[in-house]
C-alpha cells in the first residue's frame, strides 16, 4: 500500500486509455484466489491442520459453538451477495455477468479492509429464496455485504436478512454510496462555512442509493431534503407510491413542495444526482449562492462537472477523472471491518454515521473545494472508519 | 512442494507428539485466506479491475455466457459442502464444528491440486434443501466436493446433485477413498504376483467409503467382492436392506455366503476394513496365503497392522504413522484438477478408475509391499491423476 501514500494532486486517472485487450487479459481466470495460510506441504503441517489433529479442533467446537469464532475463518469472513439484476450501470444481467464485479469487490475488501470474502451469485431474485438460502449457510460467513440488487426488491431483502441473520448486513448500493455522501457534504460545508442544519437538499433518484442518501441526510440533521423521483417531487399526497416512498415521503419534503427537478432545485442549497437524468444548465443556475452539486452518475454525471463548475462552488462525481469522487471504497472496506472486529450482529444507523464523520475526518487534514473526500485510494481511510464503527457498535450494545 | 520431493523412508510422523497448545495456535483465525490475483492499490489498477473496466467484462458475459468461464474465478472453484453429519471419526457435530476439516480440505486442494475452494456449510440435513441450495448458488462455483456426509443419505444426495448439475459433483468420502484403496490393491498385487480378477474381497462396512471401495472393485473386474455390515454379510436374501444394500447385493457376493465377518474372512484374499469393527487375529489368520489386510479406520485401524503382519503379505492403514497409508489426498486434488482442466461436466466410472490407474502407476516406480502406495505428500500424484483424469474425460465425451 506504500505506492498509495501519496495521494495524487493530478486527479485525472487513466481510465480513458483502458484498451479491452487489456482489461480482459487481466481477467482471465478471474481475479481471486484462495490460499491455506500455512503450507500443508509437510507432514507435521498435515497432522496439524487436517487430521488427527483437525478433529481437536472440530470437538472443541461441537462442544462450544462460540469457539469457531476463534478458530474458523468464517467469523471474518465476508459474503458478497448478489443475483445480478442492477449491475452497475448494465441494470438486470444476471448472476453469472455479475460474478467479475463481486470478485472485484472482494478483492477490494482485501486490498483495503484486510478481510477476506468470497462472492456468492444467486440464480433466483425472490426475495424468499435468497434469505432462506443464506439462511442455510449461515455458519459459512460471518458478514453480508448485499451488491447489485434491484430496487425497491433490494430494501425488502436486506430488511429480511437484516432480521434473519445475527451478522451484520448491509446493501453497498444504498448505505456505502450514503456514508460516502455525507462525508463529502461535510467536507464541501466545512469549506464554504455553511451548516448542514440550515440546508436544503435535493436528492434525484429513489433507487437504492438515492433512498439511503435521503436518509442518513434526515439522520444527519440537513435542514430539508426534498426527494424527486421520475414522476417528480416525492410527496405524500402522491398516488401509487410504494412503501418505501411512502415512508420518504414522511420525513422528507416539509416544505410541501409540488413539481419536479426545476421546481425542487430553485434555490436549493444542495443536488445530489444518483438517477442518470439529466440535469440542465439552467437548473443548476437556480440553486441558491455557493451551492453544492453532487453528479453521481457513472460513467455519465447528470451534469457535466465543468458546467456545473460555472454556478456551484463546490461539484463532485462519482468519476475519478475529476475532483471529488465519491466511491463506495471509502465506507464499505471500513465499515465491515469495524464491524467484525466489534463482533457486531447488527449494522446501526450510529455505525454509519460514525462511518461518515471518520471519512470526514480524514478529508479534514487537507481540505479543499476540489478535496472535499480523501482519495478513493487513501490508505489512512480504513482503519480510522473501522475504528469509528467498531466503537459505535459497542455504545449501540450490538457488539 | 520442494520440500516433499524426497519420500519419506522412516514412515512415522510426528503425529503422537502434536500438543493441543500446538494444535489451536496453528487454528487461530482459521486456514484459509481470499486473496487479489492482482493489487487494486493503485488508480489504473483498480480502474481495470473494477469500475469502470469490469462494465466490459460483465457485458460480455451478459451476451455470451460462456465467457464465465474464461473471465471468472468460478470455473475452476471447489465447492467444498457439508452438513457436519459424518465428520471424521466424531460423528454429527454439525456445520459449525465441521468447518475447520473443510477449511483444511481447502487447503490440501491449493496445496495439491492448485485448485482454489470455498467451504460451504449447511445448517440444513434435508436433501431437497441442500440440493435446491446449491443449485440456487450453480453460477458460484465449478464443482461440488462432498464431504462428511452420513450414509446412506450421502448416496441420495450425491445422486440428486449429480442430476440437478452440470458440474463434476463427487463425495470424497466414497470415491476418493475407493480409488485410493484400489489403487493400492494394485500396488499389492504388483508385489505378490496376483491378479486382482482371481481375488475375493471383502469390504467390512457398508457406509459411504464401504459401498464405494465394493463398487469400484466390481468394476475393476475383482473376483467375487463379499460386503459384510454390523448385521453381517450382505445378500439378496436378507430382509430390511435399505436401496443401495440391494443394489449392492446384486453385484456382490456370487458365491452366495452367509453368516458374519468370521465366515466372510475365511479363505478370502483381502480385507477392507471401513467400518471401525474390531477385527480378531484369528480372523485375519483364516484368510488365504498371501492375505492383503487394509485396515482403514481412524485412528483404530480394525486390527493393528504389527498383528495384521504375522499372517498377512501386505498391511495398509489410513494412518500416516504405518507403512502404506490409504489418503485419500492422493485422489480428490488430481481427479477435481483433471475434471476441470477438460470442462468435464461430470465424474464417471472410468475418470476414477484412471485417477486409481495413475495413482498405481506413480507407485509402480518404486514399489514394494510397505510401498504399496505413494506417499500422501509426493508432488508427482496430483498432476499425474490429472492427466489421466482429464484424458478420460474426454474418451467418456462428458468434457
Amino acid at each position: 500500500m506504500t505506492a498509495v501514500n501519496e495521494r495524487p494532486r493530478d486527479h485525472r486517472t487513466p481510465d480513458t486509455d483502458l484498451t479491452d485487450e487489456e482489461i480482459f487479459r487481466a481477467h482471465e481466470g478471474g481475479k481471486l484466489e484462495v490460499g491455506a495460510t500455512a503450507s500443508l506441504a509437510d507432514p507435521r503441517a498435515l497432522s496439524i491442520a487436517y487430521t488427527p489433529g483437525v478433529a481437536r479442533v472440530s470437538r472443541a467446537i461441537a462442544e462450544d459453538a462460540a469457539l469457531a469464532a476463534k478458530y474458523t475463518w468464517a467469523h471474518r469472513l465476508v459474503a458478497v451477495v448478489s443475483d445480478g439484476t442492477a449491475v452497475l450501470g448494465l441494470g438486470d444481467i444476471g448472476p453469472r455477468a455479475s460474478l467479475p464485479v463481486m470478485e472485484g469487490k472482494a478483492a477490494l475488501f482485501k486490498t483495503f479492509g484486510g478481510l477476506d470474502s468470497i462472492p456468492l451469485v444467486l440464480d433466483t431474485t425472490d426475495v424468499d429464496e435468497i434469505v432462506e438460502t443464506l439462511v442455510r449457510l449461515r455458519p459459512s460467513f460471518g458478514a453480508v455485504n448485499l451488491e447489485d440488487v434491484a430496487a425497491p426488491r433490494c430494501f425488502e431483502l436486506e430488511r429480511r436478512l437484516v432480521e434473519a441473520l445475527d451478522v451484520p448486513v448491509m446493501h453497498d448500493d444504498q448505505h456505502g454510496t450514503a456514508v460516502v455522501l455525507l462525508a463529502a457534504l461535510r467536507g464541501a460545508n466545512t469549506v464554504l462555512g455553511k451548516d448542514i442544519a440550515h440546508q436544503r437538499v435535493v436528492v434525484s433518484g429513489a433507487g437504492a442509493a438515492g433512498v439511503a442518501c435521503a436518509k442518513i441526510l434526515v439522520a444527519a440533521g440537513v435542514g430539508e431534503v426534498t426527494v424527486v423521483d421520475s414522476r417528480g417531487i416525492v410527496h405524500a399526497g402522491r398516488d401509487g407510491l410504494n412503501p418505501v416512498k411512502v415512508e420518504l415521503a414522511e420525513v422528507t419534503n416539509a416544505s410541501g413542495l409540488r413539481g419536479g427537478l426545476a421546481e425542487a432545485l430553485r434555490g436549493a442549497d444542495v443536488f445530489v444526482g444518483v438517477s442518470s437524468a439529466r440535469v440542465e444548465e439552467e437548473l443548476i443556475a437556480s440553486m441558491a449562492a455557493d451551492s453544492v452539486v453532487f453528479a453521481l452518475s457513472n460513467p455519465d454525471p447528470e451534469v457535466h462537472p465543468e458546467v456545473a463548475g460555472r454556478h456551484a462552488a463546490v461539484v463532485a462525481t462519482g468519476r475519478s477523472d475529476f475532483p471529488n469522487q465519491i466511491n463506495n471504497v471509502l465506507a464499505f472496506p471500513g465499515i465491515f471491518r469495524g464491524a467484525l472486529d466489534a463482533g457486531a450482529r447488527r449494522i446501526t444507523e450510529n455505525m454509519k454515521l460514525a462511518a461518515s464523520a471518520a471519512i470526514a475526518a480524514v478529508a479534514s487534514e487537507d481540505l479543499a473545494a476540489d478535496r472535499i473526500v480523501p482519495s478513493a485510494l487513501d490508505p489512512r481511510v480504513a482503519p480510522e472508519v473501522a475504528n469509528a464503527v467498531a466503537l459505535a457498535a459497542r455504545q449501540d450494545g450490538v457488539a
